[in-house]
Order: structure tokens, then C-alpha cells, then sequence
């Protein structure tokens, strides 16, 4: 199935043309960027969390710790709300009330189960690494039995989601087209810096392509 | 009072040394970035928007359209909590498990109020347009009264607010510094491109300064 059918909540209520709902577009957000924001209730009031994730076909991976009492709590499978926001740009119109920001969003409903097994709990975090720095899991010291212990591995599906896009330039009113002021775009994007040895590097290791080259491809 | 004393839920209960919540720490976040999430409960669930968003003083401004069910949701005074993310870099240890994130972010939970005076929601939506683009307000058209009525201006209190920062070099286990991999951070930060010029520009304007050399002040 090429789109994911929109359910009452995945449905682009407001600006219904930024509405998107084919998988490639929603996973082309998903694997460009790599922090979400999980948003949840406890006790009747909403909670945040900012989190490194990664896509695994058609679910989403995340991780934290055993002592987390909120991670613990999502590992529960209660209800969450899942937003991945990549942000292009600012859109300057000729009208204060039409300026606007060119962004992709994607958005998840669903409730997040736990990874309970250490093999798949190895292969979900060699996944995660992957995602946010590839090259970089082969380099490191693997997880030991005890970190893993203390890893909870939390996998989402992606069966509701949906993504709201705005791309291009202002849209203004018809009659302001006539004043004398720029319009336009200001693209934005995030880059990485050169890399910083950690000062305790005890030899004078090389900076692997991974780290010194680092950029996210641009997806969509 | 320099200092937010932290409430049950502003507390940061993880990794308690990074939790801060003297006011300057808060406000330098918010004031650096103009994007955050906003979550909330709607029949039982969680929902969260993206959005821009301004400082002034000891409350935060956002805006929306009248047309939204879930602006008019927050209008209404539901509790919210609104995250502010700051992603400065990927550090990378020695091993897997003590791969993490440098970041500063803020979150502030609270009930938002709606802004009703015509006078109060320009003064508020002039705040949000000179937060996120410097020098915009004054160049374009200003806001009719019929654009005032169908935008929703919201204030949120500061009262409830912590931040929490992770910077600096990864963290090993003390036999792994021993490991001959490379181990540091790759410094991440989002900037502005050369603006794009709106097609449907009739006169040959300049582009101005503000949005040629758009950048965020660095704060903390």
C-alpha cells in the first residue's frame, strides 16, 4: 500500500492542502531528520520528550533509560503523540499576517511497545547509531549485557501518520503584490561544524569521514 | 527573583545535574530559538503542534488561526507543556551506550490565555514577527482588524519553566578511554542561506539586510 490512510486524527485538519499521506513522503521526513518530540499524558496532563529516533520500515525506534520514570511510562504502550519537524525556511510576505515558515512535519498516533529481547534490542540500537551517525556502530565498543539491562528499546508503528508540508514562496493578498517591499524566502538549514577531539583522546586518532564529513541528505 | 524554583513536574528527574532554572539559563533558550512544540489533551490523548513562538518578559506568545480546532483548544486554558530544543551537537564516545546529544532545552508547563484587545494582539504579534525576523515589522503591511479577529493570540506563563543542557566532550567508562577509537563532538547548527527573491517581486527591491544576513544570535 503505497498511502496511509488518514484517520480522524492523522487528517490535516487546518490548511488541508498541506496535507500529505503517501509513506515515501512521510518516511523521506522520517529519514532526513533524526529528534522527535513524544508527547503523552500523565495524570491527565501532557508530557513532553525530545529524543534521537530511527526508522525500521514501517516502525519507529526510540530508546532510553530503565531509570526514565517517563520512558518507563511510554514503555507501558499508553497513547503518544510523535512530531518530527524539519524546518527550510522563513517566508517573508508583504503582509505581517502572511508570513509564514516552509517546514516538513510528520506526525504518529500510536502506542509504543517494548523491544524485550537482547538480539533484536542490539540490531534496534545498531539501527538507531546508523541512522543519527552511519559508519559509526562498527567503530565503537558494543553494548554490553548489563547496558542493554538497563536500555528500555521502544518501537512505534507508523500505521497513522501523516506529514503537512509548505514549500515555496508567500501568498499574498492580491492587492499587496503592489507594494514596494521584498519578498521572498530565508532558507534555513542545519550543518555541522568541524569535529572537536574529545580532550582525553589518548592517541592521535584520525577524525573518521563519518564525523569530519557530517550532513544529513536531503530526502525530499 | 533570579532563580524559578522547580515544581514536581519542572524538577528534572533524569540526569539531575543538567537541569537548571535560574531565569537568565531559561530565557537565553527561548530567546535563540523561535520554534517550539506545544502538547496538550484532547479526549484523553495527546496532540502537539509546532509552532513560532516569542518571549516577552515572563510569558511566552503564540499565535494561530481562529479556524483551528486545536488553537481554539488551547485558547480554551487547557494545561499544556511546550518544549524548546537546541540541538548543538552529536557526541560520540567510545562505546555505543554512552552515545548522546549536546542540547539546550527548555519546558513549561502552564495554561495559555488568550490576548483579547486589538491593541494587546498587535503589540503581541509585533513581539513574534521582531523574535523570529529583526527589523521585519516595520517594511510590511500591518494587520487589519479583520486579520486581528481571525488570529488567535495566546500568552503562557513562564512561572512553571526548567531547562536542561548537555554540552561538552562523551562521558566514557573509565577502561574504554584505553579503546583506540576516535571519540568527540560534531558541532551542529542551523543557519541561513542567500534568500530566495518571491518570483511574483514587480520592482527590483533590494534584498534587506535582515534577510541577508538572517542568523541567531548565539545566547548560552
Amino acid at each position: 500500500m503505497k498511502s496511509i490512510a488518514p484517520t480522524e486524527r492523522t487528517k490535516v485538519q487546518r490548511l488541508p492542502q498541506r496535507g500529505e499521506y503517501d509513506r515515501e513522503t512521510i518516511y523521506a521526513i522520517l529519514d532526513e531528520a533524526f529528534v522527535c518530540h513524544i508527547g503523552f499524558v500523565i495524570d491527565g496532563e501532557p508530557v513532553m520528550i525530545p529524543t534521537g529516533y530511527a526508522r525500521d520500515g514501517d516502525r519507529l525506534i526510540v530508546h532510553g533509560s530503565q531509570a526514565s520514570r517517563l520512558m518507563r511510562n511510554l514503555a507501558e504502550g499508553v497513547p503518544v503523540c510523535v512530531t518530527v519537524t524539519i524546518l527550510d525556511g522563513l517566508v517573508l510576505a508583504r503582509s505581517a499576517f502572511h508570513h509564514s515558515m516552509n517546514y516538513r512535519s510528520a506526525v504518529i498516533f500510536g502506542r509504543a511497545h517494548c523491544i524485550e529481547s537482547a538480539e533484536e534490542k542490539t540490531e534496534a540500537l545498531r539501527l538507531l547509531s546508523e541512522h543519527i551517525v552511519p559508519g559509526r556502530w562498527d567503530d565503537v565498543r558494543q553494548p554490553t549485557p548489563d547496558e542493554l539491562k538497563v536500555t528500555l528499546v521502544l518501537s512505534l508503528s507508523l500505521a497513522e501518520a501523516s506529514a503537512k508540508i509548505r514549500r515555496g514562496p508567500p501568498v499574498d493578498d492580491r492587492d499587496d503584490y503592489d507594494l514596494a517591499v521584498w519578498a521572498g524566502e530565508v532558507p534555513l538549514e542545519t550543518i555541522a561544524r568541524a569535529p572537536i577531539a574529545d580532550p582525553q583522546l589518548k592517541s592521535p586518532a584520525e577524525v573518521p569521514a563519518y564525523a569530519r564529513n557530517y550532513r544529513r541528505p536531503k530526502k525530499s
